[in-house]
């Protein structure tokens, strides 16, 4: 079911390559059909989108208008789910909050000593589109995880919006956006959605970013729009690497690999560990859980197709290995994994030591669960705060300042044939 | 030459929206010739840069590693230059070092009261490809303002690609790059160089993230690669939104105006006043002033067809369509521009008080000269140190913590429908 790979193997660096080789799927057809869509609400707005809806949502409604859900309903579904169910989103989301409130960036500036000041002030944007999908992949904790950053940056306004076939939502999506604190949300989806939201119509305001996972055509729509609005990563399958030094339950870790591989047939999961017999327990226990999995068909697929244990020599190669894979999801199931970190310099998510199972985090523990995927974490992080706030420079020089950078500005100005940059700068240069 | 506005006049919102109107050009002719480049460089790699450079740059070599530039060349260039040129890269680049070191994220981190740890570590990427232009547009302090805040963020190696068209590079670039630590130098322009970044070939090693300004091929292939690799934002034309009281001595004014307008067709000058005296003083100083500048035809174009001579009733007005503009420079020429600055909640960089020349800030003040263009203020950054760093969260469980997370994780789970989730937190939980 599960490929075995050894680094002593001289086929394991090409078997690693084909393991982790995934490409992001453009499709140029897709990309055809997301422009019409994008091209049809810009120039036809509220006309557009309730066409879509028709067509794609089997959504037939007067004004765009009735495809909005009011705060009331967002209430109303809050209070009419099971007990436990709230009461988790309501800590998760309390927890989800706390932590997200450490990253809060803050205005700064020095002083020099010729009086001129320089620095940075930090503001929150005004408005941002959570992308919510619908159907069988309608997560409520996705809303809270993408939600709450933002509310914790400043952002006044969060609109949400999500695909309702045939005008069903899921009441956990709802209850979590009304914990989370959305400001509204519309049954919109697809690439009509995300066009919506990057160009406004008479009845959507246009937003400064859009976030939130979404099939390859919302994906695809997103890309089209970047530069109109911000967006954050395009996300690929989930995936996670355990590591463990021989002294976790192998019930535990063969569980943690399958809490990745059951999310679709296309997300991975890797365990690495240096002790061959050790390794034998971790497939074994999976062998013997795999069936008893309620997704157990989803898992295998993705197992078989994606999934690998590696025996590594020992932990030093453990770790090149991790910073080459830059795993969305890290699980150092080791002794003493805090010691670990100052050689980790790749990973989304970091979860350290045997009881620190992933899914907590995919839930409450309080970090955020938009991570970067497909070795993307060697350049981009977990989705925060710093994801809703921007800087604007800031440079008051005094007349002393200004006459001495005036001088430096002005050779440098005339070597790149600026003239006019030059002569502004020299009018501010004080004769001594 | 300059358009006059007033927002009292009732058409000053249609005037308004069609000064600020600036679409992204998307070439489909422009986006198949660099989708097969890209595709032609990621298949054959060295031989495919060979092939383009040849074809684009005129530059007939063997190998691609002929057209590396070496540190020695890279040094030689820096001794090379006036004196004074030399002294000015020098000074403008310890500024900009001093200044983005301020930028700098530290990792953090906090136990909670079972024992429970959560953080970020963050790290630097490990390498990073500057695009810089050649031929005219070929500036010096774009290496500086590009290079510094990924080597202060501690990225190991920054890859520079510059095109030489036959063969020929500005030794002022070459100087600033010895300056700012660049690692290594390529004469490649072009998507192909953009691709070969992005891919890495024989001889060209991948990078992490592609920043620096190009032409409509450079800007739609790193549109393209987005995802595979990190970008910066796509720029577009460069402007500034200059307001003063009536205090400031107009032909300075003026040239502060032109110093955008002289960079080219396309760049975007604006004035915003609430005396019409002052803004009749400023007109009269543009006009005298225009026809002694070098790039004076340049200048007067941008003015003509996007500049704007703005009058509003007060200083709220003002700072209300400053935030409607959300200006890559913004000038406060202003008794007390502090003030103003809890009200200005959009803008790239903010330049106060009569002596601060936006000028100064292009060069040598500290601050990037990288800005969010065309409005994207609302949503973003001057580049700066935070663009080369990401963050990995830390997730460290204690027994209790897991236990009791464990539970909210199991209930969420299964709302999910993801029992493998709930499966791998409930291991944890203790019975108590």
């Amino acid at each position: 079911m599960i490929r075995r790979l050894n680094s002593n193997d001289p086929g394991f660096e090409r078997a690693l390559a084909d393991l982790l080789a995934f490409e992001t799927i453009s499709d140029r057809l897709v990309a055809e059909r997301v422009d019409t869509i994008l091209q049809s609400v810009k120039a036809d707005g509220d006309a557009a989108l309730l066409k879509y809806s028709a067509e794609f949502d089997r959504l037939e409604v007067e004004r765009v208008a009735d495809l909005e859900v009011s705060k009331a309903e967002l209430a109303a579904a809050h209070d009419r789910i099971e007990p436990a169910a709230r009461e988790a989103l309501t800590l998760a989301a309390a927890r989800v909050r706390r932590y997200h409130e450490h990253q809060l960036a803050q205005s700064w500036s020095y002083t020099e000593a010729d009086g001129t000041l320089l620095g940075q002030q930090v503001t929150a944007m005004e408005r941002v589109g959570v992308y919510v999908p619908g159907g069988k992949a309608s997560y409520p904790s996705s809303v809270l995880m993408n939600t709450i950053p933002a509310k914790v940056a400043g952002v006044d306004d969060v609109v949400m919006v999500v695909p309702a076939p045939g005008g069903e939502l899921n009441p956990l999506v709802l209850a979590a956006a009304h914990i989370a604190g959305v400001d509204r949300v519309f049954k919109l989806g697809g690439a009509q959605a995300v066009a919506a939201l990057a160009f406004g119509t008479e009845t959507l305001p246009k937003v400064d970013k859009i976030v939130g996972p979404g099939n390859i055509y919302v994906a695809t729509a997103k890309r089209a729009v970047f530069g109109t609005v911000a967006i954050d990563m395009i996300a690929g399958p989930s995936e996670i690497l355990v590591v463990c030094d021989g002294k976790t339950d192998p019930d535990w870790l063969a569980m943690d690999l399958f809490s990745q591989a059951e999310h679709d047939e296309l997300a991975q999961a890797i365990f690495i560990g240096w002790d061959a017999a050790f390794i034998d327990q971790v497939q074994a226990a999976m062998a013997r859980l795999l069936p008893t999995l309620e997704r157990a068909a989803i898992a295998g697929t993705a197992l078989a197709d994606r999934g690998a244990l590696i025996q590594v020599r020992d932990q030093a190669e453990a770790i090149d290995l991790i910073n080459r894979i830059a795993p969305e999801h890290l699980e150092l199931s080791v002794e003493d994994p805090q010691a670990w970190l100052p050689s980790i310099r790749h990973a989304g998510a970091i979860f350290m030591g045997r009881h620190t199972a992933e899914a907590l985090g995919d839930y409450c523990a309080g970090p955020n669960h938009v991570l970067p995927t497909s070795g993307t974490a060697r350049f981009s992080s977990p989705l925060g705060v710093y994801d809703f706030q921007k800087r604007s420079s800031l440079i008051m020089c005094s007349p002393a300042g200004a006459s001495s950078l005036g001088k430096c500005a002005s050779v440098l100005a005339r070597g790149e044939s600026l003239e006019a940059h030059a002569r502004s700068a020299e009018y501010r240069i004080r004769e001594d």
